[in-house]
């Protein structure tokens, strides 16, 4: 009989913040059965992938070995976590299982997507056991910057693994279950934790996390001492902020419109699957516009900046009827994620030029996070006591920091990053395998791969500007009128006051003149040729070397 | 007789920071003789500016009244100051004037590009005086980030004016002179001061800034506390602070090695215009190779992540034959600019890879600001008592915020962006009148207007991809062949799993061989009608809609 071991592979989310796919197998080497936690995305961006709707991780080992999957766990409903559900799940078509909100933004997802919405089952927390193959598995409710996110605990024959999911110790999270060392503690002693996979975001925050509740008083204070119109905006998710926000809003006389359809969609959600009760009524915009602004707060989505939300359709004019005045006051209560401060930079300016005031404390007084920070994470080490740790969610130096804070508690740890498979059957982490991992791209309505070339091209174009050349051959080979010179990106006008495309085309008349007949005979031959002069003679006009595509029509003898 | 008016008027800097340059002008309406204060650039990005080198403020305006121009100011060296000398000068031809370690570096600047370096005349500092036609302008000597900064007394008919240049108060710069309050109290008391115009960049740092000489024992500290080799990066300009590390280097018994040709330039300037005298012995890379890692310290370019600096080559891995190991420690001695996080975390994630330790305190413990904050600029408004102020050197959310600290203190102020002409005459600032303005770019090497199309084809080739349409027509206009279909940055399969140039291809087909011959005939037509389908074919397919350059080329009779 084969010996059995239980291994870890993260896909995604192990050497980068974004796309979360984690995979734990048990059973005898290349047999193991396998089960999937969380299906995220990543956002693209225009240095590195322009025109890309959103980035993934390539599944090509799972889907090969997909009568081997169990099942698939999503821990919370974050775009990081569950964004991919229904553009992978068709490779993977096996079951779902979540937390009842979670499981409706899953459902909304599969549903949009013409995938059936019983994939997804929900799972009532711990001590609720899901079966799956030689696992099982229970969710626990952890404090995080949306409702009802869980860690997981999978019981294994080889030990039982704690997977933390994105998490906080808040003892006040103003939706959802408080943090509970006790109910921590009692998972360890019911079974000890051979392994915990750890969330790192935050190990390099040295104070410990402040609760949700901290920030309630402030926002109070703040929008009961604005004269004008108050708009917030946060994360959509983010029920227990929304909340903070619409009641500190109705304290001071304000009624509450929402706008951007990701917060709407997130209220009714929260309100649809129970977790958000008693939120303060609502009215629509059309109705928003008659209300004095002294007694009207906007809640909006968009504070990353992103071109289209509500945000950033405020910063440039009426939205919906509605419009940002002198006098009027704008809260940011994010934090503003690396990559993203140019654009909502350039809002904060353009509301100044409105003399609208921009709040937006860097100190974080409208703001906490929503993971825990280093000593908090130590915390969570020594109430469960793990045998090892494998951090995850994290970038490679949050990775290896946390290994240093685990090893520096006595337990073993090992930055495990994409594509690493490691056995944890022993006393320590060790590493099984590397597989092959990487980035598949939605864009548009196909799926490409990152290393397709497809996105190289795009970024090419962006730098270098595209020049486009036809040439027309007759049946013998020779030039039948000019080459033909369109620029896309590039300056028409070159260093000596001429047109660009004519002086490509005029050295392209003297080269096909003179070209020796087994150059104008050879497709290649001749395309690179082409190619050379035109990036030659656009180097000494405008002093760069453009992309060029060349296109040569030879007429056939009828 | 006419009357003299005072004005002033930012061409750039004002509603950003970057590309500064702002215009003084004494006489009567229209014909004001001028002065330009500073020459610098901005840098371009992926989001709005692909693929080109550097950015500029648009100076048609000075340029068609180039022979009101008395003279060019530069108050310092760095490049968002001093950057489009050598590129702009040419429109402008007028003397320079600066300060004997900005002038070498212009002087540098103007050779390299061919034009006189006899242009820039050395000036001392105050008492020393420049008269440019009605102004007469004394340099101020004042600590920033980088060695001889100044400030600007230019006294005019209608009054003194004080242009601050980019400043801070720093009474131990480690090079330079350091502040004097009794300096600026004279400076008042010897003629009020009409006009501040005054740097904005740090007005929402609310604790006063702290000294160079600040972080130079925690710098020291780092470094002996160090096994392995130590690398630190700072910005090249800050000559200061590149005696700092080196210094701390040398008592911890290193030898320093300079990597990066601008930090090589300026250590050399510093040195030739006697601001640097006791700098540490230096040795080459070649040298450096052999020296116990232990005993080496770099001191390197690129704390800004730039792809070519010396930062990123040793990210990537050997660099002159250099190259990290683990136990190695790389210190960021700079803050990172917002728009660069991303590729500064890309780097610092590199270095995690290899073992690096990388040390980024966001404290500031290796790191000051050159600017002055909140409290200091409220110190310099207070000493010099001007009648009013305008703030420059910001963004709009900056200048509007340091007006209001101006009003706050009896101050006149008014928030003047690029392009308004601000009437100074009179007791308070008034808006003269309002110039168009914009931005040029060095692109390879010829100069673009930001609105001319090219960069706008960039980014929507970047974000859409684009699709080539070759179509031949006959004598009688009818098809000859096929249409040829090239797409770039496009994926190759659609939706349907077939190819999509096909697609488009069998769809034009279809279009040509039924077009009537009205369309047939008309090139605009033809090429919008073949432009459609393309989009129309590629949306259905792929799920987007590409550019789309269309190439008609009908046979002629012969």
């Amino acid at each position: 009989m084969a010996t059995n071991r239980l291994i870890f592979l993260p896909l995604g989310g192990a050497g980068e913040i974004g796309m979360n796919c984690y995979v734990y197998g048990y059973g005898p080497e290349d047999k193991e059965r396998l089960i999937v936690v969380d299906l995220g995305i990543t956002f693209p961006d225009m240095d590195s992938t322009p025109g890309v709707d959103v980035i993934m991780p390539d599944l090509a080992w799972l889907t090969a070995r997909r009568d081997r999957i169990e099942a698939i766990f999503i821990t919370h409903a974050h775009e990081d976590h569950i964004g991919a559900l229904a553009h992978l799940w068709p490779q993977l078509k096996s079951k779902i299982y979540a937390r009842r909100f979670t499981a409706t933004i899953g459902r909304m997802k599969l549903e949009e997507a013409g995938h059936p919405v019983e994939a997804i089952t929900v799972v009532e927390p711990r001590p609720a056991v899901v079966t799956a193959g030689p696992f099982k598995v229970q969710f626990v409710p952890v404090a995080h910057s949306i409702p009802e996110s869980a860690a997981l605990i999978i019981d294994t024959p080889a030990g039982r693994i704690v997977h933390s999911g994105d998490f906080k110790l808040d003892a006040t999270p103003i939706v959802g279950e408080p943090w509970s060392p006790e109910a921590f503690a009692a998972i360890a002693a019911e079974r000890p934790v051979k392994a915990l996979m750890c969330d790192s975001t935050n190990v390099f925050s040295a104070n410990p996390g402040r609760s949700e509740a901290s920030i309630r008083e402030p926002i109070r204070d703040l929008i009961k001492g604005a004269r004008g119109m108050v708009v917030a905006t946060t994360f959509a998710s983010n029920v227990a902020r929304l909340k903070t926000l619409a009641e500190a809003a109705r304290a001071a006389d304000r009624s509450v419109c929402l706008l951007g359809r990701a917060m709407q969609r997130m209220v009714k959600a929260a309100q649809d699957s129970g977790v958000l009760t008693d939120f303060p009524p609502l009215i629509p915009p059309e109705q928003a516009v008659d209300v004095p602004r002294g007694n009207l707060m906007l809640i909006v989505t968009g504070s990353q900046g992103e071109r289209r939300a509500a945000t950033a359709q405020l910063s440039r004019g009426k939205y919906l009827g509605l419009e940002m005045k002198e006098g009027d006051t704008f809260l940011f209560s994010s934090k503003t994620i690396p990559g993203n401060e140019r654009g909502v930079i350039s809002i904060m300016n353009a509301f100044s030029e409105m003399g609208v005031d921009v709040v937006d404390d860097p100190s974080g007084k409208y703001h906490v996070s929503g993971h825990a920070n280093r000593p908090d994470m130590q915390t969570l080490h020594r109430i469960l006591k793990p045998e090892m740790l494998l951090p995850m969610h994290g970038e490679h130096r949050h990775l290896r920091e946390h290994c240093r804070l685990a090893e520096a508690g006595g337990i073993a740890s090992e930055v495990a990053t994409n594509g690493m498979m490691i056995d944890l059957t022993g006393d320590e982490p060790e590493v099984a395998e590397y597989i092959e991992t990487g980035r598949i791209y939605l864009d548009g309505s196909v799926l490409i791969g990152a290393r397709d070339g497809v996105v190289r091209d795009r970024i090419r174009m962006a730098l270098n500007g595209h020049a486009l050349i036809t040439v027309l051959l007759d049946e013998s080979n020779a030039a039948l009128g000019d080459a033909w010179v369109e620029l896309m990106g590039l300056p028409q006008t070159g260093k000596r006051g001429g047109s660009l495309a004519e002086a490509i085309e005029e050295e392209l008349g003297e080269f096909l003149a003179g070209a020796p007949a087994k150059v104008m005979r050879d497709d290649e031959k001749l395309d690179e040729a082409i190619r050379r002069i035109a990036r030659q003679v656009a180097m000494e006009e405008i002093g760069k070397k453009p992309e060029v595509t060349v296109v040569v029509s030879r007429l056939m003898e009828s």
